[in-house]
Formats: structure tokens, C-alpha cells, sequence
């Protein structure tokens, strides 16, 4: 058995516990939290909760820790730190701090003679190697991602962020026409405009103008001001009952050309339709988890990315029964 | 330069020859063949054809030999012998087979220190990544593989052989409403008949009986008797004009559940389109010779396939590129 920790029970951490319940060949041996251990009520019976102060005693009794924090403030500071004691897997998701990130992790990972896979999920990660498939198959084409429908975190921070606002969601939403002309093969150009569509469902606090609000809503730039913007006033009690879910999933294409006068088109289409986009995040990070114990049996050690795991690795099957049965 | 050489020169082959010419990283050495060298005209000027009976010559200029021939009676034969040589790539795509042909090739491979990638393409290929990526992060779900709008050659080849006959091509199309049901994650159970139609056109010898030949079609146990077929029957002119075309494309879904109670749906998609099916096969098999060659610059030997290899290893691009552009 796969010995897993878990640091940080919020969603994701969650999500790990369910997947790793679901998973034959690993277990959960402890959760570690910044919290009182005492207030943490997690789902698996005889599991500990732990404060993470006291994490360094459990070195030997986990094979991988798999790390739950954010990426804003938690993952750029843990994932280098635990990498020192642990195999470790994170969901690190600044694209831009990729690079950064990666080169604190294998510093402390090498040093270590630890395995750190970093940016694990579905974007980075499920839609990365999309990409990166999709990109060396067809090396004369264009690459086009659409995401949703789902919530931007971001986008409905920045709408609770008006005054007047008492809550909100905003939901990013593929352009159904633009996916469909990419799909043909057409190889449209499209805007920002062109390809997703934003629509906020807002909860107003008592006596605010809702004219104003939406109107501030939809000229925020960058955040608003670039999309076709729907915003919908709600009550608190429809807000509560339709919006609290965790939907999303998107859209990777790559059309490309190929023949001598390049008269062939090809596409290649790979999509995600999620209901809880942290359990599947988790049920990935958790086949990643596989992968880094076996590198790390095979003496392997640093940073390493989704797009250097062999995939075959992800699998409980042995190599004779994938090759007999999923090849 | 990745210095490769073409076994055979088909379809395949002239598609490796095409996808090497896009390529940055490689250059086409020798084309070798069976038949006569001064009858194969290749494309690229200053490449060699030689017959393959001086092949051994070849040894130490050629870093990967593609092998471009068929899965019935030459590549089971092919790859190993050509693995004493050369690190080699195939498109073996018999299934039931493949573990029978990944050990004879890698006990060829090893013995010689090399490298032998069997099975690339697309199905078995991306589609077996596809399959194994999917089954290992929702475990408790279900696949579905859909294939067409294209031609299948055996079913093509049935019709031929029916008295009567003069040409046949026979597509296979995935049931549009079976699509939908299976992306909708309602994860049906669907008959052989719900998930494909088939579809032949048919040119007839003069004088033949076409409700003869149609009855005959229709009742062909195992390859149309379990489909809905539908047989057009033209002439040769519009037989020449409008089904010479090598499209093809598919579908590999995996719907699965995650949660507590197994109560959040998600669905995996992957799909191609293809106005060539050999070409896209060999712009895989490219991709995958890029590959074997740093695995065995690497130190690795032996038999391998799409599943043992590192979707890095498909690029051009360094690692630093990738994590920062890609991932």
C-alpha cells in the first residue's frame, strides 16, 4: 500500500480522502492541518489529524504527501519545504510562477533525494498534455482552450468586491458557435469576445442600486469590460440553492495540417464535463501520487511535471495488462 | 539531425516521408523496399530507395527504421528482425496480438541494445493513451470507443469478395443520438447495432443482381448482420470521384463517478477528425521515433509502446520550454 498524507483539508484535501479511499493500492495514514486538529472532522475512520508543527515526525510513514494549499500564498512556500521530508504532489496553478516554482522544488527535492510533481490537475495538468500531445502530432496547426461552463473564483471575487454586493458567482461559458466553427476544422481567428461569454448571478445587499452595480460590473477591465457580459440579481435563498455547486470543464483543440501541399486538416478534440472540479483535480493528483512513489522506487529524484510521467505509470496495472487490454 | 529510415513505401511510408520533411529534428536517410528501387519515385530529392536486402549495410546510419509495413504478415516478421538493427517504431495494430508481438520484439531489442516502439498510431495509439489515462483517474466508470466517419478496409475487402462485385468501399459511422446519450453521462448500455451504422457503396459487374448482392451484404454474420447497413449501389466513375479518400476519426469517452456517495458525474472526451488516416498515423509515428531515440541515448533497450514513454519525450521543445509555454 501507497502510504498517503494529506496537508490542508479544505476542498481539495477532501477530495484526496475520497480518492484515496477509492484507490486499492494506497491508503491515507494521517491529515495534517494549521488548525486545532480537534475542530478537523475528515471522512475516513482511525485516520489521524495532525498539526502540521508536528509533521516532520511522520518522514518515514508516508510515501507521498500530496499538498492541498492554494497557489496564491501556501504552495510556493510548502510544496519547496515538505519536499525536504516527502515525496510530494501539488496542484500549483500560477502559469506564469511556473518555472519559479519549479526551480525551488528540485533544489530542495535533489537535495533530498525526493520526488516533487508540481502543477498537477486539469489545467496545468489533463489539458497539458493535451497540448503538448497535440502540439508534436501536428506541428503546423493552432491551438485553441476554451473553459466551462464553470466558476471563475477570481471573477466572482472581483464582483463581491463592489460595494452593494452581498454575494456572487460568475460563471465563464464557452461560446458554443466559436466551439463549433473550431471544431469544423475552419480555423477561425477569434477574439477574447469570441470565445467565452461571462454571466454573474449577484446577491445586492439591502437599498443598493442595482443599475450601478451591474454597470460596474460589466465596465471592469480585464475582468469584464473584454467579454459579453450577463449579470442576473437574485435572492440569498435561489443563490444558495442553485449556485453553491462546483461544476466547470473545458475544451482543448489542436487543428493542424499535414500532406505534401498541406492539403489534409486534422482535429483533434479533448474535453472535460466535470460535476465537482476538486474531486476530479484529486482523483488526478492522486494517480500522480502513483507515479511519483514508483520514480522514487526507481531512484529518481527532483522536480518533475506531468509531461515527464510515463503514462503507464498512473495505472495499478501492471504493463502485460495494459498492453492486453487497454493498448 | 534524428537520422530515419523508411521501411516500405505505401501509404505509411510516404506519410513518415511527409511528416519528416515538417519535422526540425530529423532527416530522411533511405527509403527501403522489396520491389525493384528504380520503380518507387519518393518525394524528397537526394534520398536513396535501396532494396532491403542490403539493409545491414544501414546500421550505423539510421537512428530510428520506421516500419511501414502491414500488421497481418510483415510487421510480426519485421520488427524483430529489423530490432537486432535498428531502433525501430510500428504501427502493429492487431490487439489480440500485441503481447505476443511486444515479446518477440523485446527479446530482439535487448539482445541488440536497442529500442523497439510497437503499436503507435492512433488506435492502438492515442486512443490507448487515452483509455489508460482515463481509466486511472475515474476507476469506478465506464468506456466507450466510437469509431468513423471512415473506411474500414476488412469490411471493404468482405464486400470484394462477393460474387457480383466489382468495387465496394464500406464506412463505418458512430449512431449520432449514442454519442450524445454517452456525452451527456447517462452512461447507457449500448448494443453493438446502437453504437455504429454501416454504410457501403457498392459498384456492381455488368449484369450482376443487385438484390442479390444487397441480401448477400446485409446477412454477412459478424460483419453486417449485427449493423444497421445500408448499401448504395453506383458507378464506377462516382466510385473513383467521390471514395478515394483516406478519412477517418473516433471517439474514446470514459465516464465515471467521484464523491462520497458517488453522486458527482464527470465526463472525459477525446475525439479526432482526419482527412488522412495514414498521414496522422505516421505524424504519431514520428513523434514516437523522436522519443525512442533519446530513450536509447539514454541507456534504455527493449520493447516499449505509446504507454512507457514520457509525453515530453514527443517534443521538440526543452523542458524549460514546455513548463513555460505549454504546461
Amino acid at each position: 500500500m501507497i502510504r498517503i498524507g494529506i496537508m490542508g483539508y479544505g476542498n481539495l484535501g477532501k477530495g484526496v480522502e475520497i480518492a484515496v479511499n477509492q484507490a486499492p493500492d494506497m491508503e491515507t495514514v494521517a491529515v495534517f492541518t494549521r488548525r486545532d486538529p480537534s475542530t478537523v472532522k475528515i471522512l475516513t475512520e482511525g485516520v489521524p489529524v495532525v498539526n502540521v508543527s508536528e509533521v516532520s515526525n511522520w518522514k518515514d510513514k508516508i510515501d507521498v504527501m500530496i499538498l492541498c494549499g492554494g497557489s496564491a500564498t501556501d504552495l510556493p512556500v510548502q510544496t519547496p519545504e515538505f519536499a525536504k521530508m516527502f515525496n510530494v504532489v501539488d496542484s500549483f496553478d500560477n502559469h506564469a510562477h511556473i518555472p519559479e516554482h519549479f526551480a525551488n522544488v528540485d533544489a530542495a527535492a535533489k537535495e533530498a533525494g525526493n520526488i516533487g510533481v508540481i502543477s498537477c490537475g486539469w489545467d496545468p495538468g489533463m489539458f497539458s498534455l493535451m497540448r503538448v500531445y497535440s502540439n508534436s502530432i501536428l506541428p503546423d496547426g493552432k491551438d485553441y482552450t476554451f473553459w466551462g461552463k464553470g466558476v471563475s473564483q477570481g471573477h466572482s471575487d472581483a464582483i463581491r468586491r463592489i460595494d452593494g454586493v452581498k454575494n456572487a458567482k460568475q460563471y465563464t461559458c464557452p461560446v458554443e458557435s466559436s466551439l463549433e466553427a473550431v471544431r469544423s476544422g475552419s480555423n477561425p481567428e477569434l477574439t477574447t469576445r469570441q470565445m467565452h461569454t461571462r454571466e454573474c448571478f449577484v446577491v445586492l445587499e439591502d437599498g443598493a442600486d442595482a443599475a450601478r452595480v451591474e454597470k460596474e460590473i460589466k465596465e471592469m477591465p480585464n475582468y469584464f469590460e473584454p467579454y459579453d457580459t450577463t449579470v442576473h440579481f437574485i435572492s440569498e435563498e435561489e443563490f444558495n440553492k442553485n449556485h453553491s455547486g462546483l461544476a466547470h470543464g473545458g475544451f482543448v483543440f489542436r487543428t493542424g495540417k499535414t500532406g505534401v501541399n498541406k492539403e489534409h486538416n486534422h482535429v483533434i478534440e479533448y474535453s472535460l464535463k466535470l460535476d465537482s472540479n476538486p474531486e476530479f483535480t484529486t482523483s488526478v493528483l492522486i494517480c500522480v501520487a502513483r507515479a511519483a512513489h514508483r520514480m522514487h522506487e526507481e531512484g529518481m529524484k527532483g522536480c518533475k511535471t506531468i509531461l515527464d510521467i510515463p503514462p503507464a505509470y498512473f495505472s495499478t496495472l501492471s504493463g502485460e495488462e495494459l498492453r492486453a487490454h487497454l493498448l
